[in-house]
């Protein structure tokens, strides 16, 4: 599972920094959130491509969705069939529609675009789920998480070769959680040869907001958390006014979730030329595990335990 | 007089390419005309400023029109206060107002919205005209034309000196167009020391269209011709489907209507890795005039005696 940061500006976009995309790829699929004005040819520019499974928007503000038509277009351009969902916070989907309708975006695929309301999964797989957070960014505006499901604990072959167990279906049955007999009579339970089960990962991403308690609760423990890092501290006046987030800010967040790692985004245009205060002020308060990701950059969570995949 | 090319890309951008947008600086003014997704981060990249005066569309296609947004609320974050015209053909500023409206493209400036209608003047200035020109791209589209008024013949200050003019007033007056009387009664004509009006440059921009008698008679001895020429001369039907132009054709274009330059632009992705088949093909119709401006190329359109500003 990897992160890229396709665009990381605040609203207005600098030479450096495109307004707000970012690509998830799990396994074969991948999830864009936010399309800001010029994402697909971040796309290109950083090789990705623009095989997009499922799109989220985090609220309306144009630096968000100004891509959307555009990246559509070039979609069908390509000849996609396949359909596409769009999740935008609730109550935005005919505006989103509208959108599509006023930019002349008709595509040849179906474009169907959904309600996400903070609460329940809105998108339930077997391996992970996506859920809508609730943010404060004075608009309907939504973050998301994504959390991969507990994985089966690991498999200890050697154990079980030791305890007498054929290579072959009884192993698969054992990890599956089924105790097998063995010819001589034995039993053995998954508990002898299976590990405990063990964690998925979990990223969540903020989208534009104050520091709220909801992204708090939603990233306990999370392995990456991106938030809303537009100014530092000594502008929180004005964080508040345009209800962003300072760098302290979220790094305070970070802290009280006790997430994993802290990547900053939403860059105001101030600190085009150095970013580093902002970085410094969230260090200050986080810790090292802080990364304020260029456009570009590529950020891979691995699995809690690297040995093993 | 100078012309910058934002973006060249055809309908679909590249890494190098971004979509149409053409601005044209003239004295103070800066005229832009179409605007893809991405113009507002081209300026930038390219240092031109975001100082606007007017902006013209040629047609409503996304890679026309979708930086149009973006570009209005960087403005407005700029704190523009001037009001803003923007032109576009005839029976489609309607879907421009809904495509800023769905957008949420509500600047602090005033934003008005024009039809422009081949024929009369869509602009009138003492020293310049600005004119939509009908084209042929199967949608409600334009070009446009861009000609400056004559400007008064040089002053021949020599010659007028040989004359007993004195240096003054008279210098003025004759430059104007009056005779002047000397103290010895001699009277002296202006056609004795000025020379032919000097004729105004002129520049011509197609938009996406066929090849089309009004765009041959707008660009008649033109300065600077800048057509569609998507595709090469072996993919004429796929050019006649789109109801874009060859390189081949622009270039009968040019030839046909005498100009000086011509520019080639709308470059299709397909030759994202070499556009010389493009740009020999037209040399070959039209000769060395030809220019195939990459992202940022700017031209600088002298005033035909070079020697004389």
């Amino acid at each position: 599972m990897d992160v890229t940061f396709l665009g990381t500006s605040g609203a207005v976009p600098t030479t450096q920094r495109n307004p707000s995309a970012i690509l998830l790829r799990r396994e074969g699929e991948r999830f864009l959130f936010d399309v800001g004005e010029g994402t697909q040819r971040q796309m290109m520019r950083f090789s990705t491509g623009f095989d997009v499974s499922t799109i989220f928007l985090t609220h309306l503000h144009g630096d968000h969705v100004l891509g959307l038509p555009g990246l559509l277009q070039t979609l069908d351009f390509n000849k996609r069939t396949a359909p596409l969902d769009i999740y935008t916070p609730a109550g935005t989907s005919g505006a989103v529609e509208n959108l599509l309708d006023a930019t002349g975006t008709t595509p040849g695929f179906r474009v169907q675009v959904h309600d996400a309301m903070p609460g329940e999964p809105i998108i339930e797989h077997d391996e992970y789920t996506i859920r809508a957070i609730k943010t404060n960014h004075r608009t309907r505006s939504v973050g998301y998480a994504l959390a991969e499901a507990e994985r089966k604990g690991r498999f200890d072959r050697e154990r079980a070769e030791e305890l007498g167990v054929p290579v072959g279906p009884k192993f698969h049955q054992l990890h599956e959680g089924s105790s097998v007999e063995l010819e001589d009579g034995t039993v053995v339970q998954p508990e002898e040869v299976v590990g405990d089960p063990r964690p998925g990962r979990r990223i969540v991403y903020t989208g534009d907001t104050r520091p709220t308690e909801p992204v708090v609760s939603a990233a306990a423990n999370a392995d990456l958390l991106i938030h809303d890092a537009m100014f530092t501290q000594d502008r929180q006046q004005r964080a508040q006014q345009t209800a962003h987030s300072t760098a302290q800010e979220a790094a305070s967040v970070a802290s009280q979730a006790d997430v994993k790692r802290l990547a900053l985004t939403h860059i105001s245009s101030r600190y085009a030329t150095d970013v580093k205060p902002l970085k410094n002020e969230a260090v200050e308060r986080f810790g090292d595990s802080v990364f304020l990701p260029d456009d570009g950059d590529t950020i891979t969570i691995p699995y809690p335990e690297s040995d093993d995949k």
